[in-house]
């Protein structure tokens, strides 16, 4: 039997002790909560989580703790791409052994200008390498950040090269004319919407979900949506949802999201990132927090 | 005894088998070879040695093997930048135990728009974490590709606070107004220009040498230019220089630079690439090889 991964995921926020180490207690906490709070699955490891910031080793320990401790890996879909095939085939063949639901692939994102042979070839080096069958694949197209990014004609290359591997995509382009390709062309092709705003156009168009970073602190409401799509008040419920991402948009995004975190749980460590990611000042932190509050 | 790193430097290739595994006894001999045809010294994982496509593991086993062989660490400037502060620390503390005369360091690279405060605060971290008195950091400012860079409110910050430590930079930027700004406002911190076109400016107002793709195929040249960069016709030797970049511009620099290796020694294998970048057409290559060939 295989279940395809559908639904809200968070891209997890990752609690950090006063060294920057990872409180891999509290993250733990922090996904069985996010998982009974509304989440279908949970993306660790993700740009939210300022997975580029962790070692290679630290991910490795965090994901088998978090597999250990019972979450089920079913229900993961761990980011997995770095710069370089040997560090992204460790991570992918690890989530594969666990059995995770999915992998989220960033594109080699060090060289810019490359060529869509050279990214097929580099998505491919890692599938061949991993050769393990449990391995799903899920494309994460993330331009704004990484500048590199998936064109159409590579996913149509992959998806004929390794049919039941390349299974899906997040795409956080914020163009919504690229997304609305994705899912015109592949039918079938799992794509997840990097952000909520675009849900209800997804799910309209056979999109999947959401993998949201605000699914760390409205998994609720937007699993409401994703629920509730075939609602005759479906647009309103996106309309309302829309609210909480406006209020935090001219902020930093993960500084905001673990202010919101501080403020909410009182525990003011959640406010740890790494460099180069710095908080907001008291003054920025406190008018998103009214916003937020307001929203 | 301290010696300062000036000169010639090397971001060495890396030679690949073709099962895409670093041939580490080839790019031995390779380095050798260098420091024999006039580098001064060696950056070895650069930009140019793919070195972001490798993983830490083979970075690491490459860079101990080279000092074990008997390269001189005290010639050695490794390339240890990368997008998390652990796994930058793990290259740096190894080059700084070894004995490498200087690591040059990236900014973490995967974040955009980041603060000074966040790239400041990323590099300090590293030198406190790696906490050995025999590290001596160069900053490496490529933004073309890392698209993060250092300002100079950062290299100032840093130089006040790591003063011995952080000593130098590699300026790739291309932008030979943001190099010459450096050079006025820090004097006493060494500068390589990326490029050697700039070689002639860079030694005439100070700065000490160059770290350049070019050297891995035309180290001899640079070297009589670094060698005689005030005799009365270095501005002919600096134009006579500039031919061959002229020639290798137009291609993508990597592919193209292998390119001329495997053309030279006769040896295929030379043309081995990681993904995501790829080899130039046999067309492209028969012209970039008949510009070089006419420079």
């Amino acid at each position: 039997m295989t279940t395809r991964l559908h639904g809200v995921f968070a891209p997890v926020l990752t609690p950090m002790r006063d060294d920057l180490s990872p409180d891999t207690p509290k993250w733990i906490a922090f996904c069985r909560q996010l998982l009974a709070d509304g989440c279908t699955g949970l993306a660790p490891f993700g740009t939210t989580s300022e997975a580029n910031s962790l070692g290679l080793d630290e991910r490795m320990e965090m994901l088998d703790a978090l597999v250990e401790a019972g979450v089920p890996a079913a229900q993961l879909m761990p980011g997995v791409g770095t710069c370089a095939i040997p560090d992204t085939v460790k991570l992918s063949a690890q989530a594969a052994r666990l059995g995770c639901g999915g992998v989220l692939m960033l594109p080699p994102f060090y060289y810019k200008g490359v060529s869509d042979e050279g990214i097929f070839r580099a998505v491919a080096e890692v599938i061949e390498r991993v050769g393990d069958a449990r391995l799903r694949v899920y494309v994460y197209n993330i331009p704004p950040i990484a500048v590199v990014g998936y064109s159409l004609a590579v996913i149509e290359r992959l998806l004929k090269a390794y049919p039941g591997v390349v299974v899906g995509m997040k795409d956080s382009s914020g163009n919504w004319s690229y997304q609305q390709s994705v899912l015109e062309h592949f039918p079938g092709f799992d794509v997840f919407t990097g952000s909520e705003r675009f849900l209800l156009a997804n799910l309209r168009m056979g999109g999947v979900g959401t993998i949201s970073a605000m699914a760390n602190v409205i998994p609720g409401k937007i699993r409401f949506l994703y629920d509730n799509y075939l609602a005759e008040n479906a647009d309103q419920v996106q309309e309302r949802l829309d609210r909480y991402r406006e209020a935090t948009r001219d902020y930093a995004a993960i500084p905001a999201l673990k202010q919101i975190m501080a403020n909410r749980t009182g525990d003011r460590t959640w406010l740890n990132l790494r460099p180069p990611l710095v908080n907001l000042s008291e003054a920025t932190a406190h008018e998103m927090l009214a916003k937020y509050a307001a929203a």
